[in-house]
């Protein structure tokens, strides 16, 4: 389906930016796993961050017994009870904020990152993110008309944070900002401390904004603790969250996020496109103000079942021969390098070519997350399937590699 | 809150298309209604389209008994069921359409005009659109980067199409498209079929998009029928169709629409720009699918009310001395011209300095309506309250029209 046509297009024409605007690098297999399973065959699928976690039972009965005669916008902000609630969630973390003017709810961390990108660069401005990065940031420049300046993080560095000489040969008179996803999709790097200074001090010498994605913030493991941005000082006005209810509560399809910064005027004009889309979802606003309620047990039970994963996993892969697989401290995503060709060729392979007990594992093709030309032979794994299926599917990967024509 | 600052601007400096984004003309009076609240005065809010309608039945008890344990993402394009509901609902207003790669469901209305323009349009490219219309198609206008060029219709016409010449005047090298609101929001005028067919005519003539905004299809009135632009035979490929469940259902919070068209390129390069933001919302999504099933009496219950609410507001304001009100056939939006000198002062007034039984009335300047300079003695009232409320905000309206200080 949406196939685009190779026919000559008719009048009137599309947009450069439509034609430029990149395809979904992680749905772009759908196709062939849908052939596969035509087939008969289980496709064991850690190629997309949805997770099985159940969404918090708190959640769940409070949309049972909503008690709504009309079904009406919200503030464009969100609602107010809901920020208050942010506010307080953000308070634990030893980071105040006014829920006046420095959170604003938005439809999933998605458009509070379109929102940051509006209001921050003028079109053929330069954003700095480390690769390999979450693909959709892609997707979001072209909106903007930005363009990615990729610095590169690597494999066998465990995916650390670039060093800063390497920001510093990037930095344009078009630059305006750098971007971090922390703990990091698709690479589950979790920064530290003295990483984050480092950005800090980059960011404060050039003035640029520093936008945080940390919708994985509660996803740290082995006693890590994860440093939110916001508790930078000195760059108070630079720092731009961008947080979602979405992996945090198993509850991707709320579509519930939020925008927060200090930088007043930022938020201000934020709230002018909040306005003209009118509100984010008030159905979604419910589940993730009640979701605020959620107990302490239950991110312990989450975060003990995606250590359990990870170990299976990226523990597995390591001894697969030919493997590399850095063992990430955060977020539920790890790279591999595997002994292969082209990881677009083998992703494509292993749904329409190979069977294992008429079984195979779909994977994301970490080409995608590279801005540059690299990641040929990585591949993104979401350990977000339970501990039989990851085996299961981790048997599957080893097999394929014995047999896959392209191994090198 | 989310004040402007005067102050001098630090680094990093927002962007323009932030600087030059408007303000919502709707809820710029909000603070002045907030503080005449706290004085103890009653509002009657004619100044936005949030009907008190209750939202069908069948949709709050599908909500009751949502069987989920994971909330998780949707198809980018929305669910594949709810897809062909919708291609079913088009089907019964003799339109077809495939669900498959000519219906995407997006988040809200908003959202399927923000993607058309993303897709359609490069920066600096011009549309045309018929003033006054819908202030926030100046908002995903500045998102996109395009200029909006308005053909004025006259409110001594009924605000009927403005003839064809005065389109032709208006088209430079930079003409893309036209976006028409039918049946309009801020007029109620609904569009005949001449008018639709002339509308074709310059479109082919020109090879230009014609961006239709149904939203309100439902609501006519007086045996008047609403004619979609999906009908218009010859220009397939130029007929995009922005719809939304807000107003139909009285669901406005939960934030769901559709992008329609049955030009193919567009539809897949939509899609590109969906699949970045991942999903439409579930919890909107079930309740949009649900409503497919609301019984035709639900809508002419609602009809019937509109109807009255109608005949109760604009004849009673053409009673009122000095004042002019076209009856509208649909929607629940209608523009008055009042005797006054300035119709922001006027709404401001009402709320800073007016009241008539410690009751005041809260209207929408018609100026923000409008991208020239008219409307300055024009407001938009949408007749969104029951009839007892509409009484009372006719009377707080006569009264205060009688001691404004800026009557002419």
């Amino acid at each position: 389906m949406f196939k685009e046509t190779n026919t000559q297009s008719k009048m009137p024409k599309i947009s450069s930016r439509a034609v430029e605007m990149p395809s979904s690098p992680i749905r772009k297999l759908v196709p062939f796993a849908e052939e596969a399973k035509k087939k008969g065959r289980t496709v064991y699928h850690l190629n997309i961050g949805q997770p099985d976690i159940e969404t918090p039972k708190c959640v769940l009965d409070k949309m049972h017994h909503l008690n709504l005669k009309v079904v009406e916008y919200s503030h464009s902000a969100g609602f107010q009870s809901y920020r208050e609630g942010l506010a307080k969630y953000y308070k634990k973390l030893n980071i105040d904020l006014d829920p006046n003017n420095e959170i604003m709810v938005t439809t999933g961390g998605s458009e509070a990152l379109i929102f940051a990108f509006q209001v921050c660069f003028e079109p053929g401005d330069e954003i700095i993110i480390p690769e390999p990065f979450y693909a959709n940031y892609n997707g979001f420049a072209t909106t903007s008309g930005l363009n990615v300046v990729p610095v590169t993080a690597k494999i066998e560095d465990g995916f650390a944070l670039p060093p800063i000489e390497e920001f510093e040969k990037k930095i344009t008179s078009k630059t305006k900002g750098i971007l971090i996803c922390n703990p990091g999709n698709p690479t589950g790097y979790l920064y530290s401390q003295e990483e984050l200074n480092t950005l800090r001090d980059i960011v404060k010498k050039h003035d640029l904004f520093l936008f945080a994605d940390e919708v994985y913030r509660e996803f740290c493991y082995d006693g890590a603790t994860h440093i939110s941005a916001l508790t930078l000082e000195g760059i108070e006005d630079n720092v731009v969250l961008v947080d979602s209810v979405s992996k945090r509560y198993s509850m991707c399809g709320a579509r519930i996020g939020a925008l927060i910064s200090r930088n007043k005027e930022l938020m201000a004009s934020a709230l002018k496109f909040g306005q003209a889309r009118l509100s984010p979802p008030t159905f979604g606003q419910i589940a993730g103000e009640e979701a605020l309620n959620t107990p302490q047990s239950y991110f312990d039970d989450v975060i003990e079942e995606y250590v359990e994963r990870r170990n299976i996993m990226v523990d597995g892969l390591n001894k697969i021969d030919g493997v590399l697989c850095p063992k990430p401290s955060g977020a539920f995503y790890a790279i591999a390098r595997l002994p292969i060709d082209n990881a677009d060729k083998f992703c494509q392979w292993l749904l329409e070519d190979f069977e294992y007990n008429n079984e195979t594992v779909m994977l994301a093709p970490a080409t995608g997350f590279y801005a540059s030309n690299l990641g040929q032979n990585e591949v993104r794994i979401a350990y977000v399937l339970n501990k039989t299926a990851l085996h299961s599917a981790l048997t599957c990967l080893e097999e394929a590699l014995k047999v896959y024509p392209g191994r090198v």
